[in-house]
């Protein structure tokens, strides 16, 4: 039955790699448990909740991993347990042998410990996604294009599709990553270094975040096989499976507006400190809403809580364009917005007070692109 | 009516000291809120849950306080949104200024905030205690005791002059500091550098923990003036108030054995590593009970959790002497003793199995002693 060797510190990494697909929420309680299993290349560690599924390898060859197996074989263990235990082993190094009727005994220095595990053959299959069609990508490529879209996927279930982000790759070359709750959006929009062939699916953005903890070697390839239901995305040492979302995306592209009466200029990052101070305000009661006010010279923040008190703030900006208006709108959509952008100019070009806004990043032009939808308030915003 | 300017820095690192006294959890509204005091000498921010109060003063000679006062005067204000709004000001500087009604203006670069305060006036009165028992100490000397007793004090309300520290001066000279939850002791005797009046008291716990807090200043010396009903820690910059505990504190001198069956030497923190792999085991069904086996030449660990599994590790130690024995206990109460212990060799001093064992740090002898109480446990433990 399994018996191998391995150092601590190799195995811990790839086991919290798999964690991160267990939450401990399951029903099936096989779902905290992680796979372990050791062929002749080298050791895979399985983590899953059903919805996505982490597989990491580690090989018989790695020098740091310095794994010795004297018999190949698998075995299932409590994920939580096991982690921590490991990590307070005296040893930099710990035998692994699964004995009679899944009891595991781990022994490391002076300690020797024996564990409850179950039968390998008791873990769920894994169906594999057909090889069909592949993009290949940087993994540090897609994490950016991840970052730039996905804080603005829905977090609610009532509309199930928009808690994913939606990929699609147009003209066999360009990849549109979009994520919308209904109140904001963005939209990246990126040439891919090889021609393919076009999809679109959507992905659950909580899943999708995994992908950036998950994949820690920016500089490696990662593959991406899709089938109906679901994509796995790998590299040579890990994968990760997920499941797509039924349904269609809505079509964002209509709802963009095209025709804009006032547009203004500003420092990223320093419009970002603005939106900060007025979140901190607008939260304490959940009214959610500022008021901008664009005149000829001054732009304005004006936040109320009648709760806390007011704020009002003179926004530097560096230019400013067309009529004057006066909008509203939740200050910690445009601070998240504004941290995805990054650092540089952004262009903020509105409509009207009830139309939503666009704003892109000069660098980025219409390449990058998030629009937020105003609040209509009937609150009277105090005025000094 | 007040206002004033200030370096924003030196103001929240005050007002962080003041606010650890605050706990939102208060019946009264008002001691959700900072005291904002201003006299010629300097400014004094007062935060209190009615059982700790923590002062702190910033002269007007501070020049990292850079404090410039048009008017003085008084004003409460809500402190944790004062708290997180001042950390988002833009400036390295701020005003503030209390208009009419209460409310408080402040300004920060083009940051123009209006404020809903309350009269300094409804703020509860402070009671002073008499200056007559003084004692004078370095904060470190007495951080250190602290910590060496302080963890060991009960956290169940059901014997409530166990959730203190009992503080006593003998001969006016040695201060005795001790804590007990009925299942093991810390008793630390030091010599004070000075002569002082006999006295006993037993502080909260819980406030005595503020005091490693909030005097961050190693090298000051604090005063300790008492009531009978409160005690004041004070030095320049920082008042410290905490309500005594009632009742007598019961006589733990009389419940540590002074005839010894067993003995055996450990490295400290080697010790405390094995304890804390046992901890995660027991900790898992509550079990709290780990075995130890002391025989001739070996002195080995067993945990078991019917749940996970079970434990089995021999433990180094550097002497062992007398009867062999078998005793259970909670590992996690070990673990707390010898982090208080810190590094060096630790004696431990058996009895019987049903008996309190008495721990010491060979350094320290007589004047750190640490107890812990068996469990009686029919739980056959698996020996392999």
């Amino acid at each position: 039955m399994l018996k191998f060797r391995i150092n601590k510190n190799a195995f811990l990494a790839n086991l919290h790699s798999a964690q991160r697909a267990i939450n401990g929420k399951v029903v099936v309680p096989v779902l905290n448990f992680v796979k372990i299993n050791v062929t002749k290349e080298g050791l895979t560690l399985t983590g899953s909740n059903g919805r996505i599924t982490i597989e990491t390898f580690l090989s018989v060859t790695d020098e740091d991993a310095g794994m010795i197996i004297d018999e190949v074989g698998g075995i299932l263990l409590e994920v939580s347990f096991l982690s921590k235990v490991l990590s307070e082993l005296p040893n930099y190094e710990f035998s692994l042998e699964v004995l009679e009727n899944n009891i595991v005994n781990i022994k490391s220095g002076q300690t020797d410990l024996h564990l409850n595990g179950m039968n390998v053959q008791d873990y769920p299959k894994l169906k594999t996604p057909s090889q069909e069609k592949v993009l290949k990508l940087p993994v540090s490529f897609f994490k950016q294009v991840i970052k730039e879209t996905n804080f603005a996927a829905s977090t609610q279930e009532s509309r199930p599709i928009l808690t994913g982000v939606c990929l699609k790759v147009e003209d066999n070359k360009t990849l549109v990553s979009t994520a919308t709750d209904a109140h904001r959006m963005s939209r990246r929009t990126v040439e891919l270094p090889h021609s393919v062939e076009n999809f679109q699916v959507t992905i659950p953005s909580k899943n999708l975040k995994e992908f950036i903890n998950v994949f820690n070697k920016d500089d490696e390839e990662f593959e991406m096989f899709f089938s109906s239901t679901q994509v796995l995305f790998k590299t040579k040492n890990v994968s990760l499976y997920t499941r797509l979302l039924d349904g269609s995306y809505p079509d964002t592209e209509r709802i963009i507006p095209k025709n804009f009466k006032t547009t203004a200029v500003f420092d990223s990052q320093g419009l970002r400190k603005v939106m900060n101070r007025a979140a901190l305000l607008t939260s304490v009661d959940n009214s959610r809403s500022i008021q901008l006010e664009l005149k000829r010279d001054t732009i304005t923040l004006y936040g109320n809580s009648p709760e806390i008190g007011n704020l009002k703030e003179d926004i530097e900006f560096d230019k400013k364009e067309g009529d004057d208006l006066v909008i509203s709108f939740n200050p910690i959509f445009m601070s998240e917005s504004l941290a995805a952008f990054g650092e540089g100019k952004i262009e903020i070009k509105f409509t009207e007070s009830f139309r939503p806004f666009v704003m892109s990043l000069e660098s980025k032009g219409d390449q990058f692109i998030q629009l937020i939808t105003p609040i209509r308030t009937n609150v009277a915003m105090p005025k000094k």
